[in-house]
């Protein structure tokens, strides 16, 4: 498809947090600290209030949005926003593209990442955070190469066969990725929850990895205000065994799946759990379209499918389904 | 002056990181780790490549750009390019007031701040970082109230008198907080050199508190690039006795300074050093305007004067600089 170049009429861009509380650090040692070279010196007490468990949310606001809602981007695990921006090789990413098909779109950092902040551990949070190495964004939570194929030497590295990730632009990638935790599912998912009570109009979910349990199970909490969710290779789902998924027969869902699935014990062991939640909707009458790229003849897309060289024409297979349900503009 | 609801004409919405570069982990223990509720436990091998040192930028460029140079807004210590978005009572920041204006803008995430990340400590960072208590924005940092004035209980916070930040707000403005750390400043002012060479055209820097200190020195280090500094309450500066500010006499200067500086001792501390690089870049025959806001009668502006009830009509002081010096559209 020839790339849109066409002028977006934008009415705002700005951003605003939700689902922060204040809580209290207390018992710390003062410290001395110096805030700019050749400042001062003087003493810092951690000790007081501290804001915790805010999401952050980024807005772009067209003069004349042309579709149904909103559309809600939310990274994955160890990312934030940016997932949704420029790729790594330098195209206009989905947000964009969505922007271009009509959209007002909302693309949030979630709590404890990027532009959210995060709270200090063991006081606030339980544990340290994970760093991503680029190892593991090469190999199991990303699926460029097969296990063993990351090498520090870019010479040295391998792929798996027909990998559609602009890989001679690797380095970029892992500049995206921010620290992660494990323990913080509550806030992030409250933060989210109340993303969606702010924002007054119906919204349209899209999440990537990590985010698409949360969107799932904000979908559950508000089905009369979700429009639609559309899920990327999500990591996890609600269990059906407690909850009803009956309540979401009005709400179409969407889940797109990239290749090298079976390559990876982490994929291997994360599908499943989804699959049940698929089982779980279709049983309940949802309207529910399950697209395994590789069975459509599209092959070799990474788990960052979003980044990877066909990202526009993956984004054009949402832009119709959505369409197809009444939910975008006509082409 | 009325708000400006003009509909903004935008070609592309997009971000990049700059100044980022592999380092290796090693001797770390491995750890167990569960992505997601109900998903696999796996075990996660911190060791390895991770990228540090990068910086996140947001670029927004304009159909028909207007100005002379794309204006680089940077952040202050402790927070994020979400400083230049909405306002924390909801309005429109002055990345909205630059764009219509006619300004291409790029918004950093600084070295360890936001959406740029951060690396762990003490394998990477020196130190652990510092959080920002609700009472240091409220009184050292942000002048909103004098020292004591802080309560955890709204109703019995105090400011100082005809205070301008929009203080029923209060709450939105520690979410904007993320944590820093003290020993960064060389990772912090390559990224951002990084990115003045990254940029293909001349700029204008745009700096707040913290960003000063780098923003100055970026100046110094790409005289024929930049086409001026705008620093908003500098926190620090250059030292006159180890640089040549005879290079800057192409780049005008305006400094920028909100009220009560008197009343905190980190700012009575802090202001001398900024003082003695003005001296020595009019002594070098630069062109440097000085604005105490209070001395044009201007009172009651607080650090954050972007998020001050007179937000606009302080963005419109800096258009008026850089339009008298040919850098913006007349308007």
């Amino acid at each position: 498809m020839p790339e849109d170049t066409s002028v977006l009429s934008i009415a705002e861009i700005g951003s605003f947090f939700v689902g922060g509380r204040m809580s209290r650090l207390e018992g710390l040692p003062q410290r001395e600290r110096v805030s700019t070279p050749g400042g001062p010196v003087y003493f810092s007490d951690p000790n007081g209030e501290i804001m915790i468990g805010q999401m952050y949310v980024q807005f772009v606001r067209l003069a004349k949005p042309l579709a149904a809602a909103p559309l809600l981007m939310r990274h994955g695990g160890g990312m934030t926003g940016a997932s949704w921006e420029t790729t790594p090789d330098g195209r206009p990413g989905w947000q964009m593209f969505f922007l271009r098909a009509g959209f007002d779109i909302y693309v949030s950092d979630a709590v404890e990442r990027g532009r959210a902040s995060w709270a200090p551990y063991p006081q606030i949070y339980a544990e340290a955070p994970y760093f991503r190495t680029a190892k593991e964004a090469w190999e199991e939570a990303f699926r460029f190469g097969p296990e063993g194929s990351w090498h520090p030497d870019a010479a040295l590295r391998r792929t798996h066969p027909g990998l559609r990730f602009p890989i001679e632009s690797f380095d970029a990638f892992p500049c995206q990725c921010v620290p992660r935790w494990g323990g913080n599912d509550v806030l992030t998912q409250h933060a989210y929850d109340a993303l969606i009570q702010r924002i007054e109009s119906d919204v349209i979910l899209l999440t990537h990895s990590q985010g698409g349990n949360f969107g799932l199970t904000a979908a559950m909490s508000n089905p009369d205000r979700v429009r639609a969710v559309v899920s990327l290779d999500p990591s996890g789902a609600p269990d059906p065994s407690h909850q009803d998924a009956g309540k979401l027969r009005g709400v179409p869902h969407l889940f797109l799946w990239g290749d090298f699935l079976d390559k990876h014990t982490f994929w291997v062991h994360s599908r499943p759990a989804v699959e049940r939640w698929r089982d779980s909707l279709i049983s309940a009458g949802c309207d529910v379209t399950w697209l395994d790229l590789p069975s459509l003849g599209i092959c070799g897309n990474s788990h960052a499918m979003m980044a990877d060289d066909n990202s526009d024409a993956l984004a054009g297979i949402v832009l119709d389904w959505l369409r197809q349900r009444g939910l975008a503009a006509r082409a």
